[in-house]
């Protein structure tokens, strides 16, 4: 006997079926066939709610935004005192399962947006959500220091740079990095900015990043 | 009237057509149809030479592994002199249109890889090109100047990161970064590096990287 089941709650079964297909096996994976079988109902419950593919996707990319800026506040409380700035840029890497899904979910989506064109601007958007983190904490860490605004923008660029390709490591099953690796790599490439910040306060054209504490 | 052309040839034009459908759109647009369609053959035609995708994109992955290496020793013989080898390292970003498309291939296929696990092999060893290509470059640059162990596999674990990073940017619409920007990014950070080594050459605990030449 069907159960009976708000359009809300079966949305949300949906588009959790649709996420679980595309971040193990990419977008094209998620058929109205597939998802509807993963979520237990059939084709035609999930055309009733998604008439194609694309508006399927679409509700997926919409919760792929809301989930990054969900989870870039979470890191952000638990992270939240002085000391602990750079461990939170570190804690934003995809190192537990549900960020690294989310990841894979944003990459996968990433991929078609050749083919799916509406699929651009939440995914510009989830980014920016990133990049606003790494200048935060960067400039966090020159404040008071004297740091040029070269510097500084080389340095956000760096770092931006640095995580997505530790994040991408993260996300391939050959990338070869563990999440402690990713997190004691970032770790030290920011300690070593600001030491040697701090060291050459006033030097003008000065890129900081020598990092003296190896752990 | 069909011409009349040999297995090779024909061969690597499905390959080829596979090729860029695969980097605009994803392992899943190199269908038989598509791929025929592109290449201006039947899809009877592809069938032929390629009974299953599967095979179709087992011969992709494997050019892919082929034009990855001639890609490395290309770059390696146009920046061969002493004084080149941080040019050599940006000029392996992908910076160039068939750079770009190699590496937008390789991401497409690396999200399939759940999918259809005999490409692995072959993606890790793209992966493991360009990771030796980081060391080389590294390792060239610590070498005579006193850097621990410790330090260089810090730093050619950070520069592979920061390389696949500008990398990632590099291939996607919205990453928001030029190859200009990319190359001067990577150029900074090495040079920093560098300049770092020099001026502690005996530090054990030193990790490289204050860039003091900004152009």
């Amino acid at each position: 006997m069907p159960k009976l089941i708000d359009h809300a709650t079966r949305r949300l079964e949906l588009v959790n079926a649709a996420w679980d297909l595309i971040a193990s096996d990419g977008v094209y994976a998620a058929t109205v066939r597939l998802v509807a079988e993963r979520a237990g109902v059939s084709p035609g419950s999930v055309r009733f709610i998604f008439p194609s593919q694309d508006s399927l996707l679409g509700a997926v990319v919409s919760e792929l935004l809301s989930r990054t800026r969900a989870e870039a506040d979470r890191v952000a409380g638990v992270y939240a005192k002085p000391d602990q700035i750079i461990a939170r840029l570190c804690a934003s890497l995809p190192i537990h399962n549900d960020q690294n899904l989310l990841r894979r979910v944003e990459r996968a989506l990433r991929l078609a947006v050749g083919q799916i064109p509406h699929l651009a601007a939440d995914l510009a958007s989830c980014r920016a959500i990133r990049a606003a983190e790494c200048r935060y904490v960067v400039s966090t860490l020159a404040s008071g220091l004297g740091v040029t605004d070269q510097t500084l923008e080389f340095e956000v660029w760096r770092t931006a740079a640095l995580m997505e390709g530790l994040a991408e490591q993260l996300c391939s099953p050959d990338g070869g990095t563990s999440s402690d690796q990713a997190w004691t790599v970032l770790q030290t490439h920011l300690r070593g900015v600001e030491s040697n910040w701090r060291r050459a306060p006033r030097r003008s054209a000065q890129h900081g990043s020598a990092a003296r504490d190896v752990r």
